[in-house]
Formats: structure tokens, C-alpha cells, sequence
């Protein structure tokens, strides 16, 4: 039997911090879905990966900002490659509506 | 400068077959973007992939089949991860809009 599952399913709903879940987690590649609601990264520090990160925005509205000031808005279907090591965080999603996030982790 | 791209922008116009398209190509791990609209897979014959692939259909409706004779329909959202050497085909696409799937292939 072959099930398929779907990316809304069960969205959390405590979203008093973001939800990070695992989709597929083997060593090469791990996909995550992340619900995020409001939330932004701390205004100090940057997410700084030994991992590559390909995200997509499935639903919702966010915005990432670079270390080199570039600022960079997302909205469904958007999707962006964050090499290793480009220092990024999340400066703004929707306060109004669950923003869901697709992201696939690799080397 | 850092800038999104979206999984729907220059959708093929041409459809006569389906439509391949790699996002991230790299040693672990190819992101495709797969553009449908009414083919399936030859009646004989599976796809027998050296690679897992996990696979989300972001819009339109699909329908995969297993070698074990399940049936798989998937929608917006629907998700589901296909060990390598797990044969299937894809048993439809809706003919009468687009089906964008994304594909995740790691090893």
C-alpha cells in the first residue's frame, strides 16, 4: 500500500513558537515542513548552515534578509537556494495567516 | 543580492509532452519540476529508479500505481516518498489544467 500524506495536514495548532517537522530525513537529504505564524528570527545573530538549504513558501507570506543587507520577500510558490554558510535569518512572516514552508536540507 | 523564483512562473506553453525542468542539481540530491497536463506513463513498462523520490503535487491532480496493484491519487499538497526500485507509473493527469509537481531524488 501506497499512502500519500498532505502538506496541510495536522497543522499545529500551538503556534506559540514555529513548528519544525521532519518529511523525509535520510543522510544525504532531509525535508522539513515548518508552520510559522508572526514569527521572526532574534534580531541578533544570523542561521549560519554546513548545510545547503532549498525553501519554498507552499503557503502564507515571509521575508528572509542576507548578511549583505539584500532582503528578499516570499509568497506561495516563491522558492529560494541558501548555500551553506550564507548567513540568513527570517525577518517577518504574515501575523494574519499560517505560513507553511517547505524546505529540503542537503549537502 | 539574493532573489526568489516561483515554482508557477514561465509555465511550458507547449505540452505536447511533459516538461522536465531540474531546480537544484547536486551529487546527493536533484529538485525537478515536473509540468503535466494529461499524459501518463506507457501502459507497459515501470519506472524502476536507481533513486528515492519523494514527490508533491503543488497544483492540479494526479494519480500514480504501484507494481502492487495500489492506487495512489493525489492532490494539492499530497506528498508521498517512493523508495528506489519501488515500481510505479503515473496512471493520470487531469487533461484540462496543469499539474505541477515537485520532485525531490536523493540517493
Amino acid at each position: 500500500m501506497h499512502k500519500a500524506l498532505n502538506i496541510f495536514d495536522s497543522l499545529p495548532k500551538d503556534l506559540k513558537s514555529e513548528v519544525f517537522e521532519d518529511i523525509v530525513r535520510s543522510s544525504p537529504v532531509r525535508i522539513e515542513r515548518i508552520v510559522s505564524k508572526g514569527h521572526a528570527s532574534p534580531d541578533s545573530g544570523w542561521y549560519d548552515q554546513d548545510e545547503n538549504e532549498w525553501v519554498m513558501v507552499v503557503e502564507g507570506k515571509a521575508s528572509l534578509i542576507f548578511e549583505d543587507g539584500s532582503k528578499c520577500d516570499l509568497s506561495a510558490g516563491d522558492y529560494i537556494n541558501i548555500p551553506a554558510h550564507v548567513k540568513h535569518k527570517v525577518a517577518w512572516t504574515d501575523p494574519d495567516e499560517i505560513t507553511v514552508w517547505l524546505a529540503v536540507f542537503y549537502k
